[in-house]
């Protein structure tokens, strides 16, 4: 609803059409309902349709925005718990992360097949490995986008200055970006932030009463700005490949709020409750005709970048974004085939990635131990279907305590009846 | 005396001048007479000084060997017992390491300075970590040098099949070099060494009756080479970042042998006694003068590359060896200015590596993680004294339980007296 509300509001695209496609064709016909009313009341010249049949949804389309996670939060959950079950606390979503990165190959190659100059827009998980795997094996146009580094807006606000004052440059790979540069009327606002830490972050955290998922100015966040010399924006402090920051509920609630911040069993049930929520509201608005669908949604542009950066590319509208792309050298020390998350100029021309400093030595050797190669050995394991490498990805894991361990979990994935395909790929 | 030995036996190279330094008076005393005796004895035209300055033996030099091992055993031990007092089974050796890089990085400053024409023979452990340190920060001319390459002969020796038929290549970085190539006069020996691991392997391990250091066809060198497809070779199924076959002595002797392998308490006790038994021998001999050296150490050439390495570079005698040199492209998927162990022609023109085959992708990236980032962290950290990337380099172990753990195990090294100048390093 956001992308619609957003879609509606923009001037320039009006005039377009819009394709849903699902599976579910019950969530199919809400959204498609729901998208139609919204633009009839904000009266916006927006076409809205839909399929169950993918290709249908890409034919003549000069965008594809793919948001799809296969099977669902409800599929997570059972596999989570299984994982549970062999020693890895919180799971290690094996499963989920080899059908995503399935699907996405397979809609970047129905791209490639059926629209080749469309730009495919990458908005659900794993961005930094499906946009890897996707650039790599086709010649589809494709940028990934996350919203995590607006985090740096909450740095602002929390140390006390004005957001709107301030600007800033994170770097790195999704969901591992690094605030390289962080300017207050433009001057270096870093000493706020070492300020904040010395005299307001043990009283912040003492008096906190936030949401599970606020944690970038959590205890795991100020730890990793001591340990790497930059404040991690976003998700970072989630997926920064501190281990001991997880080891169980209790260093969760230590490193990162009451609830043991967004991944803990306790902050993932909050958000899982609050989706829930907002599906039974998108469905019982949908049953009721009469209602306003934009007094539910009240038509304002969200934050998400999908909607300018379509605008930009299509309308020549050039802005700076923070995108996921190959990163050809933008961001020294990392392979020029890696997707890193950089700033690029959207424009006419495409995106172009922002030519940025490197980030610190010590930090761009830890990324590489705890996100480039458990990537590459996810690519290889998913590409060639060998087991020894997604079994050697399992052994990498901090909580495996034996080669056992990792056989049992592995074996345990694949053994989910969700899981079939993914058996017979690593037969 | 191996050294001594191939030196007094190499013809070409009669009329040297060989300069032992030691900062142990009576141990160079006994090194220095018992090399006199044995030149004399078998009528080597060498002469044989002896300094306990170091820069002296440097003066005017053509070739300087490093094969010094800061504190020596006794406390490498005190060391190990505090770091498992700390929760590391058989220890981090930090101090050690740490000790290594700084005595191999002040050697080549001081032969940048007292001799920079002077070729560096490294054969001192971490010959990777070290010779890469050397070879980035300074300009001095350096190989590395190890046997280990030669368990490719122990690998077709058990095997059945004559090792003089045999040749391979086995590239990779010191202490992890995989066998790329295998051949029994001129056709491809894998399959037999497939044939030997399904039909003998098991008894093999069931009858074996050797010493610990013999792992070259262990389990775990035979699970490595189902891991990664390619049989590891020397002291690389001991260091193959494998954590699991480390785990404890009851999973070491599972992986390599009845006694654990080479690197267990019972392994690494046989090793030091046998050492312990050798210096007396030397001690004794060289206090019965009446005694032939040359009986004790028969004159045959040993296999050690050294002196056939400098008779190739004084004398233009071109030969191939395994050498340690930074990578410059030989070695696919390694950084150019990583020490990479590959073959390398030796001539008068210096050490030319050889442009090898690049290993599996996945075995690549299994080393980045488990080799290079590990050696990179460990040189930023001695090179800058920041603690920090010390601690990480201790949390990435897979042994580290706790934060806190890694934090006590780095002050409890940092405490051990003999570690006063890495403390005041780290301060």
């Amino acid at each position: 609803m956001n992308l619609v509300r957003d879609l509606c509001l923009k001037e320039s695209l009006r005039g377009s059409t819009v394709c849903f496609m699902d599976v579910d064709e019950e969530r199919l016909n809400i959204i498609h309902g729901l998208a139609r009313r919204f633009a009839e009341e904000v009266g916006a010249d927006i076409r809205f349709e839909k399929t169950l049949t993918r290709k249908e949804a890409m034919l003549d389309s000069d965008f594809v925005i793919n948001t799809a996670m296969v099977g669902g939060h409800n599929i997570e959950e059972e596999e989570r718990r299984i994982e549970e079950s062999c020693g890895y606390y919180r799971g290690l979503r094996l499963g989920m992360y080899l059908h995503q990165l399935k699907l996405m190959l397979s809609v970047a190659r129905d791209i490639e097949d059926a629209c080749p100059d469309t730009w495919l827009i990458q908005a659900s998980n794993p961005v930094f490995d499906g946009c890897t795997l996707m650039t790599r094996q086709t010649k589809a146009k494709i940028v990934g986008l996350c919203h995590g580094h607006y985090g740096a807006y909450e740095v602002a606000r929390v140390i006390g200055i004005d957001s709107e004052e301030v600007t800033f440059q994170a770097p790195g790979l999704n969901h591992c970006i690094w605030m390289t540069h962080f300017h207050h009327r433009g001057e270096d606002a870093y000493p706020l932030i070492d300020k904040w830490v010395k005299e307001k972050a043990e009283e912040y955290w003492r008096t906190w009463d936030g949401r599970p998922m606020d944690v970038q100015m959590s205890p795991a966040a100020v730890s990793l700005y001591n340990m790497f010399g930059l404040f991690p924006i976003g998700d970072t402090p989630r997926f920064a490949g501190a281990w001991w920051h997880h080891v169980d509920l209790e260093s969760k609630k230590r490193w990162y709020n009451k609830y043991g911040g967004f991944d803990s069993e306790l902050g993932w049930s909050y958000y899982l409750n609050g989706l829930s929520r907002q599906v039974d509201n998108m469905s019982q608005l949908y049953r009721d005709s009469s209602a306003q669908v934009s007094k539910e949604f009240p038509p304002t542009m969200s934050r998400e970048e999908h909607i300018p950066i379509i605008d930009a590319l299509v309308n020549d509208n050039e802005g700076k974004y923070q995108v996921n792309v190959p990163n050809k050298g933008a961001l020294l020390g990392f392979g020029d085939d890696v997707v890193v998350e950089v700033p690029g100029i959207v424009s006419g021309r495409g995106v172009e990635a922002v030519q940025v400093d490197g980030l610190p030595k010590h930090l761009t050797n830890h990324i590489l131990r705890t996100h480039i190669v458990p990537m590459e050995m996810g690519l290889e394991a998913f590409l060639t279907g060998d087991r020894r490498i997604l079994l050697n990805r399992i052994l990498s894991d901090p909580r495996t305590k034996s080669y056992e361990q990792a056989v049992n979990v592995m074996d345990a994935v694949m053994n989910i009846p969700f899981n079939e395909d993914l058996k017979e790929l690593f037969r």
